[in-house]
This record gives structure tokens, C-alpha cells and sequence, in this order.
């Protein structure tokens, strides 16, 4: 099952095992917060776009209202092999399946208009004029090396359905750039929540969910905070980490 | 110095009185939170577009770079006339200077691209279609009928000297309508200050600032509160209200 350099990890509380790699591919809070964000109703089709290890995906899972059917899309191969083992591993390929196709290209097989709901968890850096290569796989997890905001933007407009929903986790700096994008291709950007590292701090991440063919109309949340006043995780923190784990209270989205 | 239906009130606890009228202008405390959110270097030349009974010039000379010079642009000639006579009560027609001008043409007395700063407290909704008139002078200060959002945008762009300031308080709901008239008209947002009354409340006013000319990257700044968890006014509510009180710790912008 493990390659040279993988290990099996516990996701979070919940009942799963992941496969990461130091060398490869390791997910974030950023990716788990994002999947606690989403808006998923029962039976949706989901597209992850940039899929990692495939986290995104498996945490789907444990929302109160399972999606029907997760597509995983991983430009990399020996990323996408990783995620399609942790996969098959926690016997989830009924609901999940890895693409291993460029997202820019995954409407040829996936379809347009097809998903209610995308997600992306993309890379958060710009590349640098002459920015050295070859890059190695956590790179391109990191910079825009493969795809820039604009491509997985309009990526997520292509698969949507009108009315479906997309969400992306990304850098606040990058606000104004994100809505931008949304409008140019016609999300309406709906519900807006800023993640801070502890109170009295800036945000350091940012959630933005946008509906296809929606009305102007945005809606910032609460604050988020990851650690509160005594460094421990907040109760909002503590939601997200016991989801899913029989520990929580049931409420969803 | 004050006619039917007006009052003298306390303007917080700096040394300075303004006139109100239940009947036509009060000041809200967005105005006194934007008054505290923009930029102010010494010696600006500074336009604050719909001005009201000028609340927010009266507000900025208690700033620690005191702007040299500040027009209150205010529509309606009953309005005007109150905040002219409260600038001559403090005695700050030298700094202060009130045109009873519609924003959307006061380019043509005070000029293209010469301001310093630009600031707004504009009406804040929307105008319905069919909405009945006549309009008495509050419902103009609180519904878009004489001018709209891109108006004041507009005109901002217009009166802005090239890297000038503008900086607005609004509803978090129009947020994406903002940050896309603003970089339609070429003033970048830079940094975003969201209000909210209580810990764990969604925010209700925000506050943005952004350059003529400037690069995209947007800073979010840590939450606001208005009140505490005792419900009482939050530090940086405090410290607001006593700016200019002599209890201030003498930092700004």
C-alpha cells in the first residue's frame, strides 16, 4: 500500500487514514477548513480541483450530507497515485474518484455544466519573472506554476450547473483578484469568511463561496478563529477538527 | 446660531460641538468610524463627498497630522447650512470649507486630480424602482436618490490626485459592488476594515481605503468590535472616541 518516503496518517478525528509524503504531498488546515466550508447538499456532484493527496475529498465524506459522487482532480501522477491509494484504502471508490488531468482540460471529461458544486484549494503564490526550474511536486502545489487563479476559475465556471456553487480557499492579499475573477466569469461571489490565526490578529486565510448565475449580494461571516486567547483551539476550531467523529452536534453548512 | 428643531450636541469627547436636527441630519457612528479609518498625512488637501451636517471635517482636525484643508461637499442647501454653521461655532473656517455642491459636478469648482484624500459616508441603499417621492432630507442621506455608489466612486477617481486616497464606510453586503467600481475607476483597494457590533456577530459596516493608481494587494485588518463580550465599548472603540481627548496614546493611522 506505502511507497518509499509515505506514511499512513490519521484524518483529523474523523474514521480515515490518508497517505502523505514529506517529499510529495502533505495537506494543510487550509484544505480542511475549505471542506467545512463548502455548501454540499445531499447528492451533489463535486469537482475538487488541484486535489492533493485527495483530502479534500475524504472529508467530504464525513459532512452530514454526503456528496453522491467527488471527482479528485491531480494534474501531478505520482500525486494523483497517492490520493487514488488513500482511496481505495478507506474503500470510499464508490463516492470518490481521481482524475489525473490538468484542470484546465478536466471539461472534456467531465463535461460543462454538470457539477453543483467545485472546490479548489489552488496554488497561492505567483510565479516570479524567471522564477527558477525544474519544480518539483510541492512546488507546483505551491506556486503558480501549472495553473494561475484565472485558469481554476474558469475551470470551476465551465463544470458548474447555473446555480451551482464554488468554493475557494486562498490568501486575503489576493481579495480583490479573486471577486474580480468570480464576476469576469459570471459566480456571483455570495459568502465570504476570514480565518485568524488567534484573536486580535489579521486574517491569514480566506473562504469565498460564489453561485453561478447568482445576484449581487455578498455576506461576511463571524470571525474564525484557529487558537483562542489561551492558544488552544477554538470552539469553532474544535467543530471543524470533530466533525464527523460522533463528537459533534449534527448541524451541517 | 441655531434655528428650529436643531440641537448643540457634544461631538464624542473631543473639544468640539456640532449642530443636529432630528428632522434633517444627525451624525451615525459609521461617520465617526470612517473618520478614524483614513489615512491622514499633515498638510492634505482633503474632500468628503456628502458631507452631511460635516461631521467627519470636524472630526479630522482632531487627527494627529491635521489635514490643511477639507471640503465637505453636501447637495442639499438646509444641510449644507448646518454644517457651515457648526464649522464657524469651533471656528475652523480656515481649515474647513463647506460647498453646497452636487458631488457628481463639484470636480468643476474644486478640480481634476487635486485632492489628497477623498472620503464618503454615502447613502447606503439602493433605490427601489417605483420608490414614492417626495424625498425629505434624511431619506436622501440614507437612499441612493440624488447620487449612487458609482457616483461616488466617480467622482472620487475624479478628484484624487494620482497615489491619493479614498476611503469609504459602507454595508458588508455591497462589498463585491466596491471593490469592482473602485478598480473600475482605477483607485486599487488596499485595505479593508470590517465592523463588527459584538464578538461573534457577523460585521455590519465596512471600511475600505484604496489608491489611485496603487498595485493589487489588499491587507485585511483584524476584527473591529463596537462592544465587548460585557457589552461594553472594546478597546478600540475607547480609544476612538477618546482620540483627541488628551487620553489618547498620541499613535495614528
Amino acid at each position: 500500500m506505502l511507497k518509499p518516503g509515505e506514511r499512513l496518517d490519521d484524518l483529523l478525528s474523523h474514521n480515515l487514514k490518508i497517505i502523505q509524503s514529506n517529499e510529495i504531498f502533505c495537506f494543510s488546515l487550509d484544505a480542511v477548513l475549505l471542506a467545512d466550508f463548502a455548501t454540499i447538499h445531499r447528492g451533489d456532484k463535486v469537482a475538487d480541483l488541484g486535489t492533493g493527496n485527495g483530502v479534500i475529498p475524504l472529508l467530504l465524506t464525513t459532512r452530514q450530507f454526503c456528496p453522491r459522487k467527488i471527482y479528485g482532480v491531480e494534474v501531478q501522477p505520482q500525486v494523483a497515485d497517492i490520493a487514488r491509494r488513500s482511496v481505495e484504502y478507506n474503500n470510499l471508490e464508490g463516492t470518490i474518484e481521481i482524475l489525473n488531468y490538468d484542470l484546465r482540460e478536466v471539461s472534456n471529461v467531465l463535461g460543462k455544466g454538470k457539477m453543483d458544486v467545485v472546490v479548489s484549494n489552488p496554488p497561492y503564490t505567483p510565479l516570479k519573472t524567471g522564477q527558477a526550474s525544474p519544480f518539483d511536486a510541492k512546488a507546483i502545489a505551491r506556486h503558480e506554476i501549472l495553473c494561475t487563479l484565472q485558469d481554476v476559475v474558469r475551470a470551476a465556471a465551465e463544470l458548474l450547473k447555473f446555480r451551482g456553487r464554488f468554493a475557494i480557499v486562498h490568501r486575503p492579499v489576493r481579495l480583490t483578484e479573486i471577486l474580480l475573477l468570480m464576476c469576469e466569469y459570471g459566480i456571483e461571489p455570495k459568502r465570504l469568511r476570514l480565518i485568524y490565526p488567534r484573536p486580535g490578529e489579521k486574517p491569514n486565510v480566506l473562504l469565498l463561496e460564489g453561485i453561478k448565475g447568482g445576484q449581487r449580494e455578498i455576506k461576511v461571516e463571524p470571525p474564525f478563529y484557529i487558537y483562542d486567547e489561551n492558544g488552544e483551539y477554538s470552539r469553532e476550531m474544535q467543530a471543524v477538527y470533530y466533525r464527523g467523529s460522533g463528537k459533534e452536534a449534527g448541524e451541517d453548512g
